[in-house]
């Protein structure tokens, strides 16, 4: 199984602008790395008018767009697919996969916390958090690094999930 | 092995608009039905500025995003799948599989030719076709059906394919 780490964190505490800093510097040091998001609203990734968009909403029940470079897929699924179901149908070619989202998963998480925004974290000690990254020191039991180093928090996630 | 069509035909012949019409048709039937579209430029599903479009963009070899209701992935490949590659992997969960394009693989094909745009159509009888969906009567050796009578091309799909 792929390791996972979960980035979580409030809304608007950057987990999106952590994870844009963490995946470049884990492909520098040569690592394949997955993406998932977990969406609570209605996303729409396609753009309405193009093809695959008129053979999803015609009610296809899975699209594919493929070219020589990349591939996308949308499916209509019955329920929201687990982490582990997303990493071993479609996520099982990386070695390594980050979240944005899933505090509720049990995955391992490193938690983004801005005090500019939020007064408090939002993981207690029970949220299996094994570090937190944050603009300001906390009183914390776990590792703490600065919000804005991608580079400690990289070798942080190397360390424990890939040079085992 | 799901069973695969490919609804080809020229630029502008009307492909999107048939598999639009022929996806609701099956799917009134009880079927599940994949869509696979052949891209030979650059496409881009993602809309910018999206947090799976800045996974993607930092270098993100595969990103997901996952709600209750549809799951969305894109993928760096290495070369172009083959149509049993992406079936296998990404629509093997349906009863049938229409591509669009894919006019240069060996899967049978319903071919698209609509006189008012082009002279002639597209595939010899050397491309595997066994039907064609035309604006005009056309002297073919397979079975022809009028463009817009989605019912009966549906018909002769469910026949060849399906009710075997």
């Amino acid at each position: 199984m792929v390791p996972v780490v979960s980035i979580v964190g409030k809304s608007d505490s950057g987990k999106t602008t952590l994870i844009e800093k963490l995946i470049p510097e884990l492909k520098r040091r040569g690592y394949r790395v997955g993406a998932i998001k977990h969406d609570a609203h209605r996303f729409e990734m396609d753009h309405e008018g193009k093809d695959t968009y008129r053979h999803f909403h015609a009610g296809a029940d899975t699209v594919v767009i493929s070219s020589a470079e990349k591939m996308a897929m949308q499916k209509r699924v019955a329920r929201q697919l687990t982490i582990n179901e997303l990493v071993e149908q479609f996520v099982n070619d990386v070695d390594i996969v980050l979240t944005e989202g899933y505090k509720s998963a049990d995955k391992p998480k490193i938690e983004v916390f801005r005090s500019a925004v939020h007064s408090a974290p939002l993981c207690t000690d029970r949220d299996n958090r094994i570090a937190l990254a944050s603009d300001v020191d906390v009183d914390v039991s776990v590792p703490r690094f600065h919000i804005d180093d991608a580079v400690a928090i990289a070798d942080f996630i190397e360390t424990t999930f890939l040079k085992k």
